[in-house]
């Protein structure tokens, strides 16, 4: 069995991409000195370096990767090794010009950037097989390797390809999932607009079409295109595990639902042995700690609660967002300690030494263009003394109060074209859910629909379209054995094929929910509507409302104008020992706490502790303790109540009562007992 | 010689597209019994089934149709029969690859939506005569066949293709046009750019250029286009007229601007036996009553006055907007009835059932995914006794009280390239001089440039930049034998080759508005003008001035600023026994109203009857009476006076002096006499 | 030696384009009469003409065009003749369907607009080489013959063609440059991503990728397309060098940022005999008079500070902006002489007469639609009349006051993508500093970034992206000799190659301006913040800010709050005899000027005379004389100062003291002395 954290690794992880390549050997020396001055503990090598380890087709130069390897030994980092397959040589591609990929409308890619790869080319499978073979050789017992890295951030840039091989490989992953060509007729719905198939070979990919091509189609083709890549991911992690044995192999993932929209995690969390994840904030003005915050419990839930890695983030600003800002005095360590409070071992980053060149050359880096003597570099050699006084949190788990329901496929079939109303976006609504429990201050585990739920006393359900009947079996049992259930509007529309489920709107819960939908009704840009309910209060809603019939369900809040006026917006049904709300409209901030509080009241979650907005507290806990990580998002400087005792492990004092946390600082309190 | 109306149907049209294919058979039982249950007269079937008849080439499968026109005829209800041309199977596409359309830059579309016919392909025209002449020869004759509804909405969603087989077949239509290859230059202006042809291979479609390409070209090329549409739906007429001799022959248009804007119905309404068309409200947050009246007075004026059949609409909400608001209750009614109030013989909806699976499963329908306890449903079983109710004014004619000018070909022309503004747009000025003309309580005609006329006391000319000397000529006509015309701005610029007609601007309409236009000077964006006129009133205006030069007319309103300052904005010119008037900027409401009332007065237009804004009398007529509707869209009650009593329909009361018009509703009033 | 003034022209030169094969030979004389009436001294003439010239392969029909230049020459107007080589006729491509250019993603144009060609097809190059020789063999000591017109606007409207033929045309031209592949690599950095190449042959235009290409190669494209027009342009001229001696070789800029951005004029201005240049005013609503006075005085640069011709602009609207204006009354006589002031040795328009057919129909012209009944026809006579009142200026130098630096090849780099912001535009920011010392009245030279600068006070780097370390040594001896130097932010990062320059930004700079600056940190979108500096005082500031370290400069303005609050905004280094001023911040119009009132006084710059806003005065001087242009674009009368009596040539009188300017007007006085 292979390992499930990196080998040999005593500490935290700390460090980054090395892109040693981009320099002369002599600067290497000087990286190995900084690295040992920062108090780096791993690094991941050799991502992008296949056209120089196969210079031409079975040709091989590895001199250099073992004098690397060998000076990173040397210097007590351990090495994250990648394996270089997102990067074939130009060699490669003018000998199979097929194996790049081709776009729904026929345009096919240029070698020139990275990633540019037809999945389903023989010929790419094969040479991918190869490198990393000859890579598993050479270094599967190299004494500086701690784990496996296969391929980059799988689903970027290209998540799939409409070439003539991916269509043939298409027909033969329909063949094994359908077994006729009738059972792909009868899941798609092909009497719609004389779609009908007589036999598999005639499928394609859903190339460019006139109008709205086959939504049935299109969604299998998201999954056929995202177990194409596993297949890949498999097929080099085999080989790794073959000739390699026991040492942990991994790929970096995007969790975030704002960097990558192609990949089913769930299923992805199941083949690796160690997850990992890269991870970037988006500057557009929002909160970037509730997006990272997410983004972090997604990975531990991927990870199924298990400790996970951050394997990329940035020690400032980026590159290839519209506006890069640099991170202000501290975020970077507050970012750190964020991700590892919810459950990574470690903070490392893209890239150690900041380019000079190539399209990165903007975003920053461990060891940046000015060098030494800025800001950042002072920062970084910072966060790697504060990991260390962290050590020992490693393996302790953190803790939830709720969970979220999320399915990527659904996402993937609710984003189809031809949906009620363009201004509906699961992932919006999935944000908006869990800001509105962060602001509550309580820590989430995302789960996947058809999960066991029994643990949690309140499960959300932001927007979930595509429901199988199991699911709503599993919701369904969830609420008669005591759980509270808030679901938001448009979920548990359609089946797996995103046929829509019999009967009345929503199939998957009309019964969990007690009422029926009629009709959506989504609003024109710019309108809202009113919301009345207990004791007077008053909501303002947009985008979307509903034609609900009460069918037990009873009306907590009730439209006071638009076209449903008079009719039920918020629903609250009691079924068996539980209770399961309905929220038929898109409330903002105001509203979701306000059904919230409702909700959270029924699940008896304990009234979270009064913490200021955008202070952040999270739990990890373990054999060795529990851990309190205390995180100041704000400006000013706080006091927290602390119920138990303990000792802050950064700054060594004790903390008992309340806990001194200053402006943008973090605390963590290993608590007594 | 056909019919032209629906064969066997003795009452007025009620019913939808039918689509049982997507449903077992089991399902069809309940189908008949619920169309029983709303009265439905007529259903549309077949459209997109030829998948489904035509399994292989030439091997049928007839069985299911046999069986369902069978059971529809036993339940009384009249067959639409399709052919279903729009969507070939998918064989035929990877027999002839070549038959699916490709873009102006070259992509070739993929099967899988629908529509995807490059109509010039050869082998798609014989499969096409092929699968009509099947149906044609087994239910030409059946007795539930009422009328054949071919293809299905021509001109969407692929108005043109641009493959060399239809390169070819241009170059063919040029030679049958033209003649020769110096006709095309001089046609084409090919002097310019150094374009010149030298022989007519040489010519290709329009295809993506660095630069804007030939405009003459790319208008014949929509001409092309249009023609070759007519070309095939012809081919399916002859056949289907020579099989089922007698039965009525249409296909369904969508005369609404916002919907198609590829084919020139005054063309295809000389081609069918009876027009019909498909109407689908905009919900854009303007008014949509308005939008429906004008689509249903051009469908008539299509028809030459003659009654015509709305085929498809929606009983709520549509699933292709960005944002598809349900209708409000009773909306569906009114709806309905206005489209009949402008000539229509029924009301049809697209579609029956709503679909479980596709694209279109989100469009609302007659029996909608919540089955018979929904307000769409008891809305629907209402409107079918409605109609019922109705049935008397079959064939009776609208009286029409003013013609606005309306011509594709010069909208195709006036939207390419390298227009003075793109903030200009002729449809617009059409929606806002008819939008002026529905609040005057007007019912529009809407006629071609080079038709008679004389009919009218008032022409009104929205936009009309491409215009012949025979169209100027019939104008001059008009007004100099006492008509009043209303011209606006851009009116009469070029010729049919997109040739600036000689000497000054407006050139079809100098002499007629006895001015000329210098200069056109666009506003910038967002920056209006002020006009002031009679009794020192003042108008905003914007997107457009002139330099007019008045050379006879006489100035009624004058620019109080901008580059134009103290030129005429608006004149009247008169000219043998009538008027003429010109509107050189881009007005209002407010405006267009003002400008209307000195019109009006002129024409000797009686003032409309005192009604509120938003409530929509028309009047049909016929000889087994007269028929005032009567529409009220606004939320309150009203009274609108009736000169004529009469006995309301619906009610089954009598009316005199003041008929009742609760809120949202309809009264039809047969009038004494 | 080809002479550098249009042979035998004794005048200014007036005039337009001439495109006579739009028009009956009857029309040709009507043209010649109103020539003569309007004073046109210079016509331009076949540019467009490939197809009537050479009907087929090796025909050719000369005959119109010599009667034509017969006219001419009878009719006492000189000729600027074109080789038709924008335009190959249809034929051509009918024979080489490869010559037509394709785009990145693989789209290959058609025949049918303008200047679809590959620069680099050797057959287009066959063929545009023997028309020109034709041409030449013909013409070339054509009595009429005053200069020739090669190609037409090169840059637009295809800018690059991405072809296999390119593809092979670019690697030579890499082998030229680099030598090796392992130059390419080295210069490219192909160690970042796996892009390294181990031959020539490997190597592609930079066609579609699936995200973000390798930037040294997408700025080296640029250089190779560029270089590529003018190998074209050489040959031609070359030709007509051989065949015609002694006449001038010209071929239309667009100096205007606003109107081509992918030629880099530095290297053209060179090459061309004499300078020439199109421009038209962007009508967005901001000051045209500004731009157009920046196109002037960048296309004198160009030409080396010596007399250039104005040989397109137009008499009234434009035909191709989204919205197209007029312009205001004595609007095109203004911009004319604005044009005339800053170096222009005439003022040519397109075009003679307005077209009836073709995609330029609805653009301004010499002779309009409505014919000479009009008043544009009336402002070109006049302006005929004033332009011969002028003649004495001829060959008189424009004097400017300050240097702006600008580079096409920086604008390339910087326009590349994953920059720091995509709100940061370097044109923006040197249309912003010439704004700001265009409302100090200053005239300004644009000068190369390694061009000696010894004679300038001042100068100014907007935003110089890309600067080589010989620019960045140049600028430091600059500024030790006595200079001042103006730096804005983003300047001085990257080499030639796109490569950040080795330590801390600005590498090229970090000297010269006494910092460094650890990080950029742009602002988002409608983000502001607060300078503060002398006197208290405050400016707004958005899209960018920095922190810089000073590291010799001294602090001027601060950042009072955002990111960088406390740090330097703007800051002053007084090095050797010099001064070196640096703006970190994006300054608004106030701002600037408050910057350049402090660097102005470092430069010891005479303060301007007390002129208003939008009252432009520029000196051209010369062994004649020495001649004050003043220009009212403002709508009052005004006086301005008059140190130097003079005569006013075009109202003949006497000027002393003040001279009166009326709304509107454009006065220019030869001072005494």
């Amino acid at each position: 069995m292979p390992e499930t954290t990196p080998r040999g690794l005593t500490r935290l992880a700390f460090g980054g991409d090395y892109n040693p390549e981009q320099w002369p050997e002599s600067v290497w020396q000087e990286d190995v000195r900084l690295m040992r001055e920062a108090g780096v503990s791993l690094v991941s090598v050799g991502i992008f370096s296949w056209a120089l380890l196969e210079p031409a087709r079975g040709e091989y130069d590895f001199g250099w990767l073992d004098r690397l390897l060998d000076l990173l030994h040397d210097s007590g980092v351990r090495v994250d090794l990648g394996t270089p397959t997102v990067v074939p040589p130009v060699w490669f591609y003018r000998e199979h010009p097929e194996a790049l990929p081709v776009t729904a409308d026929g345009t096919r890619y240029e070698f020139g950037s990275r990633g540019a790869i037809c999945h389903s080319n023989p010929d790419y499978r094969a040479a991918a097989a190869n490198i990393t073979t000859q890579l598993a050789e050479r270094y599967g017992d190299h004494p500086a390797l701690a784990m496996w890295h296969v391929h980059n951030e799988y689903g970027v840039p290209v998540s799939a390809c409409y070439c003539d091989c991916c269509a043939a490989h298409f027909r033969r992953w329909l063949a094994d999932t359908y077994g006729t060509v009738e059972a792909v007729n009868e899941a798609w719905g092909t009497a719609f607009w004389g779609q009908r198939y007589t036999d598999l070979d005639q499928i394609n990919p859903p190339r460019a079409t006139p109008t709205v091509g086959n939504p049935a189609q299109a969604l299998d083709y998201k999954r056929f295109a995202d177990a194409t890549l596993r297949e890949n991911f498999r097929a080099e992690r085999d080989i790794l595990h073959r000739l390699s044995p026991g040492v942990p192999v991994t790929t970096n993932f995007m969790t975030a639902l704002s960097q990558c929209d192609s990949i089913d995690y769930w299923a992805w969390g199941r083949e690796v042995d160690l997850v990992t994840n890269d991870h970037y904030l988006i500057t557009d003005g929002r909160r970037t700690h509730v997006n990272l915050a997410m983004a972090a419990d997604l990975t531990r839930s991927v990870a199924g609660g298990a400790p996970w890695l951050l394997l990329e983030h940035s020690t400032s600003g980026v590159n290839w967002q519209a506006r890069n800002p640099a991170k202000a005095p501290g975020q970077m360590a507050r970012n750190s300690l964020a991700h590892v409070a919810r459950g990574s071992e470690g903070a490392m980053f893209f890239q150690w030494r900041q380019s000079r060149r190539g399209a990165e050359k903007f975003h920053s880096a461990m060891v940046p263009h000015g060098g030494t003597d800025t800001r950042v570099w002072h920062e970084v050699v910072r966060l790697g003394a504060d990991l260390d006084r962290l050590g020992e949190i490693r393996s302790t788990r953190t803790r939830a109060d709720v969970a979220v329901l999320w399915d990527w496929q659904s996402w993937w079939a609710q984003g189809l074209d031809w949906r009620p109303s363009e201004d509906h976006d699961a992932r919006e609504r999935a944000d908006a859910f869990y800001e509105a429990l962060y602001d509550r201050h309580l820590t989430v585990d995302f789960a996947h629909p058809e999960a066991d739920l029994s643990a949690y006393p309140l499960v959300v359900v932001p927007a979930l379209y595509l429901m199988t009947e199991a699911a709503g079996r599993n919701l369904q049992a969830y609420v008669e054995n005591g759980g509270t259930l808030l679901v938001s509007y448009f979920s548990g529309i359609v089946d797996e094929h995103d046929a829509v489920h019999e009967g009345a709107y929503p199939g998957a819960l009309r019964d969990v929910l007690g009422l029926t939908v009629e009709e959506f009704s989504p609003l024109l840009k710019d309108q809202t509507v009113r919301v009345t309910g207990p004791g007077g209060s008053e909501l303002r809603a947009d985008v979307w409302t509903e034609f609900v019939v009460p069918r037990g369900a009873q009306t907590v809040w009730t439209y006071a104008d638009g076209l449903t006026a008079g009719r039920p917006a918020v629903t609250r049904h009691r079924l068996g020992a539980g209770t399961a709300w309905y929220v038929s409209t898109r409330l903002g901030a105001e509203g979701l706490d306000a059904v919230l509080a409702q909700a959270a009241e029924d699940a008896r979650l304990a009234p979270s502790a009064d913490l200021p907005r955008d202070v952040e507290v999270v739990v990890r806990t373990g054999e060795r303790g529990t851990y309190l990580f205390a995180l100041n998002h704000t400006s000013a400087d706080v006091k927290i109540p602390l119920e138990t005792p303990g000792t802050e492990l950064l700054t060594g004092e004790r903390a008992a009562g309340r806990l001194e946390l200053p402006a943008g600082a973090v605390r963590v309190v290993r608590l007594d007992g």
